[in-house]
């Protein structure tokens, strides 16, 4: 087996973005295999691409002779296979619920009602206001959870966690859908915060190798 | 703080479901208070319960002096907080990301996306055939990965783990959107094992406090 993990990716997947930013976190060499959404009729349901992910969904990373797909479980991943390098959930299990419970809103209870198969069933006219207030709705629970808990820099503690992994590209896709930020000061904060380590830069949707010329940060 | 956990619950919910097999394989004592999804143009929306859960959804568990809401997060919690009973996940990191993978498949891939708002927006006429549609391309996801991964009684091994209280509740939609489930062999003669266990029988939604008589089972 290889030592380089390949991430089957695709740069704007909120999904993709939030592995990218764990498997920087905890320090391990990959190379990005891009899975274009949009293009060809979109990539993820080529036949090559469902033997490898049946629910033609990114990401699915290649490591340690695995094959892994859903973002959250390959986290948890990273995290039980590599303990030692900068810890992505808390050591209490109080702490460590609060950590899950957010990074699920956004993974079960935002994404996937603002995913594009839904957009495209919930039709061209009312895409906009659905996705917007699938966010919204979400960030209010989130914005409660972290005026009740959290303390520190980020959602919970002084530490990264999966919980702010899952958050910046959420808060990226509430620009999208025009989501007003100044309603979620306490998830603005903690956002800005993030978006300000390197693990978090290098992982940004704008410097990848597929983002397309016009969207590359130079 | 008292003794006995809380759940805010639906009889039917798919979540509430899950939450109530492994509270019982944790041989944790709870009441459970009805949260009606249809009556009342949906109790989930009250003020009251809203309070509880900003996502207006359910289950809630009120247990060891926390609120706690999303079923996965809750059963990690169980899980880390009663270690010594009835494990729900295995030890090898290797098969923990399985069972984690088949129940996020469950979670995040077929749930949210045959929720009930998800339905209402997709309109009367496509709705059985979009939920019919999303359970099945999951199932055939998962389908796939216990043909690889599953040599045991359950979904992962002998023991039933998280992924296995994720099924069987799918299972059971999935019969309500007529999914043919002899395309599923594995699947089904997983969830019919799993069907005869006693802590999923106290869990099924036909015998709850709050199943209508004439669902409930005698």
């Amino acid at each position: 087996m290889s030592n380089v993990a390949v991430l089957h990716s695709y740069f704007r997947s909120s999904c993709s973005w939030r592995v990218r930013i764990a498997l920087n976190y905890k320090q391990v060499q990959y190379t990005q295999k891009s899975v274009h959404l949009l293009n060809n009729g979109g990539e993820q349901h080529s036949d090559e691409y469902k033997s490898v992910n049946p629910m033609e969904q990114v990401p699915t990373l290649v490591i340690d002779g695995l094959t892994l797909t859903q973002s959250l479980p390959i986290m948890e991943y990273l995290e039980e296979s590599r303990p030692d390098i900068h810890p992505l959930l808390p050591g209490d299990p109080k702490d460590r619920v609060r950590v899950r419970q957010i990074a699920e809103i956004i993974n079960s209870g935002i994404q996937p009602v603002q995913n594009l198969s839904v957009l495209q069933a919930v039709g061209p006219e009312r895409k906009m206001k659905w996705g917007h207030d699938a966010i919204h709705k979400g960030f209010v629970a989130i914005e409660d959870l972290l005026k009740a808990h959290s303390t520190g820099k980020y959602c919970i503690g002084d530490n990264v966690t999966i919980a702010d992994i899952c958050l910046v590209p959420q808060v990226y896709n509430a620009s999208r859908f025009k989501v007003d930020m100044a309603l979620f000061p306490t998830i603005a904060r903690i956002n800005s915060a993030l978006e300000e380590l390197p693990e978090f830069k290098k992982a940004h949707f704008t410097v990848q190798p597929d983002t397309p010329e016009e969207l590359k940060k130079s």
